[in-house]
């Protein structure tokens, strides 16, 4: 495994490459390949883009990804995710002009890079750590339900035009109902049935054939491949262009001269926050996806230097011509599981998809849009989490109710205020969350130096003595809580003359929950109670110490134990004592 | 000390009432209303009201929160803070007409009634909890700071017209600067240094005289009023008025029958993000107030009682024609120092305000207007906090920077988005403190059960076996990076076959938690590594269980103790290694 410090990992990986390695990256630098074309022009559809600039952003953007990425499977162009962010952006700025609207893509994209090279520059990928699961998978479920109804007139074969929200979409499409066009549904539909079949039936059909395992892997993934042909094939023969079947029509041949014209657009500032959004999903999807494959073969992803990398890619996408760019889970998995050693195998993909672009776009003339359509639909109802939403409900009602009402957000606020609005719901559910700490009054078991819940175990009290453990960090959310708590066992121990807080799950104290330590500590000093301190961790205990809380505590003591405070302080029953 | 449990806490204290409490709570009541004179009217001035209307406020809310409230030191009615917030609110939405803006000033009071009677109603008061101590100071010291430069045009007897931000009013009153009314000023001087001296200088030659310290105490308060009453004195006699001296004019005498008028504004909906920013600073505040003065005789309050009597309170404010209203520090203190025993204290404030109103408004005619601001200034610059903010600085750098930020926001942003600035970045600040937790690797103090972070240490290790204790609860903001730094040290340690994850810790962990280890277990499988649990909390283990992780765990296992797991796990060298 290549060292990570350098700003090239490819020359790295390049001075120990063998031979076995190009073949295993030959191999699987083709099979992505051959998802990549018709994914590359659908995502561009659905971004509102013409198809072959998803082309475009497959070939130099995967090139810089291959030079400074420090994962040798991720599969980087366009994703479904950010193209429906990309579609959303640019709906707010569009005046219907296409050239322009593919120079406000480049602009999104050259924001994106901007964003992540500064995070970069600062180290700060951290930063994007706010986003929590149940926000990203709501977030997810909800945009890939958005990008399946804004396919449903492209397999309707009618033409609306309503604004990307989810009553809006199904509003203009029950309004354009009655002018559906039969042979563009049919064609749909049969599309998505016989790409539903190449998951599960076509593999276990496969199986049974005497193919090796690679070979009945290959054949099943050509099939997207294949129903696009057979679609094409359909539309070329049957002449159904003549019975209302939109198809792709003429794509240009070539790649664009990369070029800087778009650094003129006008869009800049009005880009800015959803460019900077795209950035923050591109960044978060991508690096879990490098991840999850990394660590099943033991190995790292420097996360810093995805962000140089990322952005690069990004950059690269600005100069060519092309919409943001990620990475996309589909072709990573398959760039991993069929065997890609290095980034060369995206080099490899690069390459295929830049002769596609040159040589090859004849072939899409007669590509029916319900195709591309019925490709898009089954690539993203995966990402429609419902099981994942079920396990989460299960596991924490706040995290559940996270990720149902960021769903629900994008379906009718957008992509963008539904992020935001998940994001700040996230935040706040950890806030209510650690603003209820465990707080338990302990006893010692007897015979023994453990101590325990007075209220789940039998265990030793003593009058003059109250043991009281906060599981919890104090900080501001909290601060208050526990503050009461503690007046309140103190009100309702009128006997006790020795309060021992222990310390042993406060991992943190903030300048309120100092603040509150400091009024606390002289209000049970005047109240007749000595406070102690027990367990807490030494960087806490430092910090305590420097602020000159320690001078407030005294005649109260600091305790490295719980049992050496009980030993100095505790005073046995001596007579009964009434309850 | 009365129960908490009913509605009207006044009742239970009315019950075990006694004689020397009714002296105590004249007295007390009597001193505060010295000081709730002067401030209600200056606070009414700051708000952009008449100065009656602070007298209005100070009357029914006193009333309604004596009837509910759970403090019985607390002295509600017009404070500064909530003052420069109306005042904000207004300047949105007025037209000039200063009976409009009354109204105006009632639907604010009716929206933070709404608002503290709904959370209350949700028994929610702990929600309050995400503003931190140093958003708070910042917040309250910008405000501060706002407000003395309001009243810089009274005091230098020009009238400016400007944005109540930083830099509006620097540059109102630098171009006003020529047309300054030197009497003005010099009674505007004069005020401060006399209500300045009322502090300690005062105090102490007070104490060199032959009197009780509470009769000095009692002289001392009663220095605001006899500053407004010479400088009332010297506009009468010098006939200042003819030389440009403004002074408040004519009050109409009496209360205002209780209205709902006020319903019918249509100006609901534009104060209703306002209001409710009142009511949060109103209870926050107040609450603070509250616990501290009982925390000192070892009382205690109820918080979601108390969102029932400040809703009471400011509902009436609304009734009564006034504006929202909150505890004072300044007054609270003055009240319990000066003896309250029940809220009866607050009663007799209330009808001394209220005689005020209906007997001696003639008084102020003459009251120059200089002299509120002189009261104003004198009694707000102690809130600017910077001793606060320097100590919050030594002691995290996190919260200093909070604490300033706010500070900064209110004074060029204005007091409610630099509250909404100062809560997002407080939130911003704790997500990136608890983000990068502290972890160890540790190993066994010789011949101990105890065990030490390897690097402070020198400690018993084993070749196969590595310990990790993760000082953090597990969420989203820290979930990848405490994967990374697992598989950091998993893969700087290649004998390892056995990790121990310790949890003590871990006081919870979350769904972005549970699919970091749901990730992580299988990938260290994979990479022949077995997982282990110790030492994790009860709760924790039990949400753990319940998820199915346990099963993922497997071979590997839960140890109670750390002790537990390396007797269980550890190979001892039993050759020589290799480094």
């Amino acid at each position: 495994m290549p060292s990570l410090t350098t700003p090239f990992p490819l020359l790295r990986w390049l001075r120990r490459y063998r031979r076995v390695d190009a073949g295993a990256d030959l191999l699987a630098g083709t099979v992505t390949a051959v998802l990549l074309v018709p994914q590359a022009m659908a995502y561009a559809v659905v971004a509102g883009l013409p198809p072959q600039v998803g082309l475009y952003a497959s070939v130099l953007p995967s090139l810089a990804y291959a030079l400074f990425g420090t994962s040798p499977y991720l599969g980087v162009g366009p994703v479904a995710v950010n193209a429906l962010m990309v579609a959303s952006a640019l709906a707010v700025v569009g005046h219907g002009d296409p050239a322009q609207q593919i120079v406000n893509a480049q602009v999104l994209a050259a924001i994106s890079a901007l964003t992540l090279l500064g995070l970069g520059a600062l180290r700060a990928g951290a930063f994007m750590s706010f986003l929590s699961r149940p926000v990203l998978d709501g977030f997810t479920s909800g945009a890939a339900l958005l990008i399946v109804l804004t396919q449903l007139p492209a397999l309707l074969g009618v033409s609306t035009h309503s604004g990307p929200l989810l009553h809006e979409v199904l509003l203009a499409v029950w309004r354009a109902l009655p002018a559906v066009n039969w042979p563009t549904l049919a064609l749909g539909t049969a599309s998505i049935g016989l790409l539903a079949l190449s998951g599960l039936p076509l593999r276990s059909v496969l199986g049974r054939l005497p193919l090796s395992s690679l070979q009945a892997d290959f054949i099943g993934r050509l099939t997207p491949l294949v129903v696009l042909a057979l679609a094409t094939v359909a539309v070329a023969v049957g002449e159904l262009a003549t019975r209302g079947v939109a198809a792709v029509g003429t794509i240009p041949a070539g790649l664009p001269t990369p070029s800087l014209a778009f650094l003129r657009a006008s869009t800049w500032l009005e880009l800015l926050a959803p460019g900077m959004l795209i950035a923050l999903i591109s960044y978060v999807s991508s690096v879990s996806i490098a991840q999850g494959l990394a660590s099943r073969r033991r190995e790292r992803i420097d996360t810093d230097q995805e962000l140089f990398a990322l952005g690069a890619a990004n950059a690269a996408a600005a100069l060519g011509g092309a919409l943001p760019v990620a990475a996309s889970f589909s072709r990573s998995a398959i760039n991993f599981s069929a065997g890609a050693r290095t980034p060369l195998a995206g080099v490899v993909s690069a390459l295929l998809v830049g002769g596609t672009a040159l040589w090859l776009t004849g072939l899409f003339h007669d590509l029916p849009k319900a195709a591309l359509a019925a490709l898009i639909v089954v690539a993203v109802t995966p990402l429609i989490n419902v099981h994942g939403f079920r396990r989460t409900l299960a596991y924490s009602r706040g995290d559940g109710l996270t990720f149902g009402a960021t769903f629900v957000a994008v379906l009718f606020l957008g992509v963008e205020r539904g992020l935001l609005f998940g994001a700040l719901l996230g935040l706040a559910v950890y806030v209510w969350r650690t603003g209820r700490p465990h707080v338990a009054v302990l006893g010692r078991v007897h015979g023994s130096e453990h101590f325990r819940n007075v209220n789940r175990y039998h265990v030793e009290t003593w009058p003059n003595l109250l043991l009281i453990r906060v599981d919890e960090s104090l900080y501001f959310a909290n601060a208050s809580r526990i503050e009461e708590t503690i007046l309140d066992q103190i009100a309702a121990h009128p006997l006790v003359t020795d309060l021992v807080l222990i310390g042993s799950g406060i991992n943190h104290v903030d300048s309120t929950g100092l603040a509150m330590l400091e009024t606390l500590l002289p209000a049970l000093r005047e109240a007749g109670v000595r406070t102690h301190l027990a367990e807490f961790k030494g960087p806490v205990l430092d910090r305590l110490k420097g602020s000159g809380l320690l001078e407030t505590l005294a005649p109260g003591q600091v305790f490295l134990s719980t049992e050496q405070a009980v030993t100095a302080l505790a005073q046995p029953y001596d007579e009964p004592v009434s309850i």
